[in-house]
């Protein structure tokens, strides 16, 4: 095995950077797809590439982990973070396509509230995956960790509601359960968010 | 930074305390309103209180975390101690609103045995963190693992139980997913406590 | 403690092998219960006899670690190793158990094909474990993971196809519930799989 040092270490920011940049790119296109209401079969294929490219950046840093004597934070770390943020992706990708399989079309307020909740914490954990870099100064991801931290008590509130809401207002059982296995996906996605915000705080936090 | 030595060391094992103590006090309350079959704003609010106790004291830990060079055992498993037992809060806290959010009232005996289950394994939970200060006698904490490990195959049986009479004795469906939901909670919480008790188990692993 | 060094660690491979047969039984007899369409009582007797030899084996691993001092990897990954192998059997465990549960019996072609994906899945996992022992040629036990994450998106596939026609063809939403819930937890088995080969692959990174 080839062994590099110092040049290649800093790849692995770069490349969490690429990673981060896809769940961003799915965020906004799934934002997008819920403001549209159109969950046809182009929107699948355009998501399932996004995903393929998360995939595929994952499995890069692990390769390139195995091909890395020194590492800029713990092994293990560099393992678990990029299989959470893919973990963020897989499930953006899971719920665009079952909103097509059950053929759920039309604009939805409640779901575009979550694509605006999911979309912001993406962003936030883009920014903290950033200052990884800089673990002088940890302020800002910590703070990014917060907003991540708070966002999801906010889906927390806003998949309590609205399935409070499709229990009160319909009473067809199989519209319930799609719609309630929607709401709890997008809530899901946050609590994703929240995990990786938790594997940073951690690699920070062994850095202090 | 600021760095503390063996004084501040010892704090984690009081804050881990508490951080039980807290699970403890929604367990028990839990207990209490299953018991009474009422779970009313007021409910509502007094676990939500609890749960925000949880969530100043996992918060707590992670800061002292950071500003402590010495800890009793590996930064990592006190980050996930912290977060695994504010999982367990988390989850009693959920189940609570879900009663309410699905209108759920009355003494329901299920409900009752699970909560005792519940209470039970959150207490042997408690006294396996306290052991964690005595590693040279660690023979009691592995006990208590051994019978939160036997909590949660009681909670398995008894999830099997109630949910094949719901789909025996009901065929209204919006209700059968309602409580379906409330009992695979409920031995959730079972199983979270029994990840508490796996990282227990890993610390003093490591310690022998 | 008593602490013995290097005749035991190799313990570690021959347990760890044992345990991945014990997924490999559950998995091959779980096909068979697919292809016959018999859940019964006897079924779910021999399914619990190996769940609980799997334990057994688990919990064998774990003691074994307590009084070995020199592992053959790291203590942590030898920990959720055994957990997570520990999860594939119960997971299939609690699939069977359901089916019996939920009263549904005859031959479901989509649950064979889950069943047949289970098994291959299962067995190149048992083949990533046996090969843990040769860390210098960890090829092909990189290859087996890879074939566990191609498994894992073919069952992804199948669920969305098979949970696709469930809505279409059947307005029934009890029979909806229960079916809906049978083949998502087929497809969690595939996805724990992937975990353990997620716990292999990080064995093999640090070993590198």
């Amino acid at each position: 095995m080839k062994i590099s040092f110092l040049p290649r270490e800093f790849k692995f920011f770069d490349m969490f950077d690429q990673q981060a940049a896809c769940a961003v790119d799915a965020a906004v296109y799934f934002k997008e797809l819920a403001n549209s209401g159109v969950f046809d079969a182009t929107a699948i294929q355009k998501m399932r590439d996004i995903e393929h490219r998360g995939d595929d950046l994952t499995h890069a840093i692990i390769n390139n982990l195995n091909k890395t004597f020194i590492t800029p934070f713990d092994r293990e770390d560099i393992h678990s973070l990029a299989h959470e943020l893919d973990s963020v992706i897989d499930l953006i990708h899971t719920m665009t396509n079952r909103m097509r399989l059950y053929k759920l079309s039309g604009v939805n307020s409640d779901l575009v509230q979550f694509a605006d909740l999911i979309e912001k914490s993406v962003v936030a954990l883009s920014n903290a995956v950033r200052m990884l870099r800089e673990t002088k100064n940890s302020k800002a991801a910590f703070d990014a960790c917060i907003e991540i931290n708070r966002l999801e008590n906010m889906g927390d509130q806003l998949r309590d509601n609205v399935i409070g809401n499709l229990f009160e207002n319909t009473h067809d059982p199989i519209f319930i359960i799609k719609w309630k296995e929607i709401y709890e996906e997008a809530e899901t996605v946050l609590d994703k968010c929240e995990d990786v915000a938790n594997v940073v705080e951690s690699i920070l936090v062994k850095q202090a």
